[in-house]
């Protein structure tokens, strides 16, 4: 009844307030949400237009390509910045606490996902920075089953920052090492065989020890190889190292992520368990 | 006494297709399983015909030997083929299901094993394609241990769709990953360093984040190789997680496909076990 | 009582030794902990002076940089090299044991640390020996949080100590490969393919095993090219023999650092728990 | 008494046959058991010989060496090949079953750590042959922990032998897609880019997966990078499988190796324990 009359009373004025909240409350479902059949082609049509604009950028920058067909990407990509706008201040309208989503991790991605092409207009360069656009591809994980990836999610980040201090270690280990090795190749091998200065020497040491081997700078002398040798095995054993420490705390993660027992607090071999394997309690009917 | 009246009252043209029938079975027999004599050599002389018609492609592509033996690799591949093409039709007599073999995985594999050369009358340059045979090989499971393979296979591909979430999370990660500084490489080192373009760039950062390092293309200015060397740091560090992965479900998988008792469900150390080590359940005599 | 009479009764030159021992003892806080305000400063000013001490020396060894800011870069180095010196020297003169910290892992590098640029003075070349002064940045770890660090490298020491007999074979039976397949290459390839002698050979074998592959020399006969092949595949196979190695390790070396229940020594959960997931004694209030 | 008159009883030749009988045992105790001071240092001093007898044809190699000092590492190689002559048969004549040591593994490495040299008067280039002796190399294990490195050793054959059937698995599958995309490549990319036939698109493909990457070869259009880029990617992805394999199965070989209690067969945790940890039997004293 209250309600009734409280709508009886409104002006028009206050009806258009209303009209523009129901407004606002349906482009929240269409670009937020993806329960709806409305969101869910939403949002298939925004990833395309993502994987188009990153595509435009990758042909342009392709010497052939941009030579003939220069005038068709300078228009589609201003195309996609217009469109990416007029999104992103839409979800700036929608939002219930517009300030949240602009701070927020993909608000600031959407945000640099259009704002190098007006930038463009003033600063040579700067059109492929676009290409942050990549990173507005993660949100195919929300049209993905998203429950089950944010929980695999949760276990590989619990399991990585359960290993942060060993990580730490180990990286500041393999740090001192192509330091100390990068250093003693500079001595060793000297400018003539393209060991030019110490940087050169350590960066050379990395591509070494991550078993990349460009072959770019390569040691020449005896003592050279020798001690190259010995960095090799070196960067060959100790990747042992991280994947152990990954290994044992991601099996931890997954170990805790299992259901409980209410009961006797057992990890349960399945979530779909009916009773405690333990106990015998019964979880479920 | 049914069975011999039943015989007996068959007219000729019943008999021819009784024949047939055991002609059927008989090929089955000998073509799709390998517990009989016949069958074991079969599967012998067919993996021995597979990999010699493979190896007649290789040596057609080396060009000295092309030159020389031309006609002989030639009227070789017609006599695979041909023989091919027989075992093909054969496997349709002699199944109970036609279709059900003919669209099933080697179904498929067998077919397209003969068809190049065919093609090869009307078109130039598929007659390489025939090398999808290699995946003919794969019946060679076949003829070993036949169990234990199937055994193993089921625990690697449990453990494989058990982190297929956690796989795809890792590998959109990764693409991200060189999409972003494969763009930012084309920028830094331009096209003088061999950095032509972003899908080029983008396949330089693939090549570095793998570890596989051709050196067909390698940063020459210190910021490129520093942000390289961040990269090759990256990949050389996160080839522990996929690992890390697959060796928790591994282990997983492992634990659930060992023998359980039948009364406490406890798994069992070894399938040879006689008592429960749990119960005391005597599980054989 | 007694300790106010000792004192009255101290003379002159008493008073001088009794600040001196307050000096030392001062020093020694600042200098020695980092739990105090000072300590803290300390520490962070020497990292800061360490890391640019190791840039200056990798700013030297450029070649345009060094012919342009040789005088400061040199005049810098002698502050720098002053500046260890006397910290050298207060270490020495503050510690209550200065032998121990003299032929302790951080006295020998903190000697190092100086000693080269004043060698300088006498030989050529020996300015870069000074890198070793990253060694130093290993201190990193008593500003952080020490207990954490020293508890994860405990763990990692000990999976590595307990995993040394089977990766001291491992080794053995590596290095045992590469002496023999690097004689083959030798004697298949000879010395038009770079394969100049057996040393070298074992190098590029190392190399290969290591899935470094730098392709500064590369099989070119069939034959290298299969053998090499056959390397490949061993390296990439036996990675995993380390990791499984190290990974099986390290899951021990946790599982043993957990916290034990007093009463009936299981191992914990967390190291937070009030009661004992086992047998319910109590740890904590 | 009864000993006494036996020996009373001998005549000269049987007395000799006696001398010959100690004499064999001592060179017994002395050549094949290492308990002994003589056994020791026969074992240490046999090291350092195969040591320096493999550096003199490292050395020999060397095509600068090898002029200076042919005639000195000539004489030193036929003093080396006359020792272990000379070594091999009295291994011969001391052993209880000669045939079994002839036939064994060390027996036959012996022989060819010998051989080649003999062969080098009739044939050139077998010389080199002699790197064999790196196989003696393991005798070390002999004079370090025998029994530590045997049991260590037993765990490792244990954990590969029960993932042979996986590794197999893996390594089929790893063939079969080398040649295929080798074979693709082939067709895509052509002789011009180096893949001059098929046998070597698939060398290609093996250094590529295998992330060793020389660059020898590498894809030069488009197509053949992207392909390529998928290989990598596979090649770094799977990697994590014959890992997970191995960690599985050293992590199994372990637990099944540790002692276990008389009483209840619990796994212990040490082999010092007195007390079963689960049971509480007492198993030393």
């Amino acid at each position: 009844m209250k309600l009734i009359c409280y709508f009886a009373k409104k002006t028009d004025s206050e009806n258009m307030i209303r009209a523009n909240d129901i407004l606002r409350k349906k482009i929240y479902i269409i670009i937020f949400r993806s329960d709806t059949r409305a969101g869910q082609f939403f949002d298939v049509v925004l990833l395309v237009l993502i994987l188009l604009s990153i595509l435009s950028v990758f042909l342009e920058s392709v010497g052939s390509i941009r030579e003939r067909f220069y005038q068709t990407i300078h228009i589609l990509e201003w195309i996609f910045t217009i469109l990416f706008t007029v999104e992103y201040f839409l979800r700036i309208y929608a939002s219930h606490k517009p300030l949240r989503y602009i701070f927020s991790f993909y608000g600031i991605v959407d945000l640099i996902a259009f704002i190098p092409t007006y930038l463009s207009l003033f600063f040579i360069g700067t059109q492929y920075l676009v290409v942050v656009r990549a990173f507005r591809l993660l949100r195919v994980f929300r049209i993905l089953k998203l429950t089950q990836f944010l929980y695999e999610g949760n276990i590989l980040r619990k399991a990585l920052r359960a290993s942060l201090y060993k990580i730490v270690m180990f990286l500041s280990s393999v740090i001192t090492l192509v330091t100390i090795i990068g250093t003693l190749m500079y001595i060793i091998e000297g400018e003539n065989s393209g060991f030019t200065s110490i940087p050169m020497s350590i960066y050379w040491a990395i591509v070494t020890i991550t078993t990349v081997g460009y072959g770019d700078i390569s040691p020449q002398s005896p003592l050279g190889q020798m001690l190259a040798s010995i960095l090799m095995v070196i960067g060959y054993g100790i990747i042992a190292v991280p994947t152990g420490i990954v290994s044992v705390e991601m099996s931890r993660a997954t170990e805790e992520a299992k259901a409980k027992c209410p009961d006797c607090s057992a990890a349960l071999h399945s979530e779909r368990d009916r009773f405690c394997h333990n106990c015998g309690f019964q979880i479920k009917n």
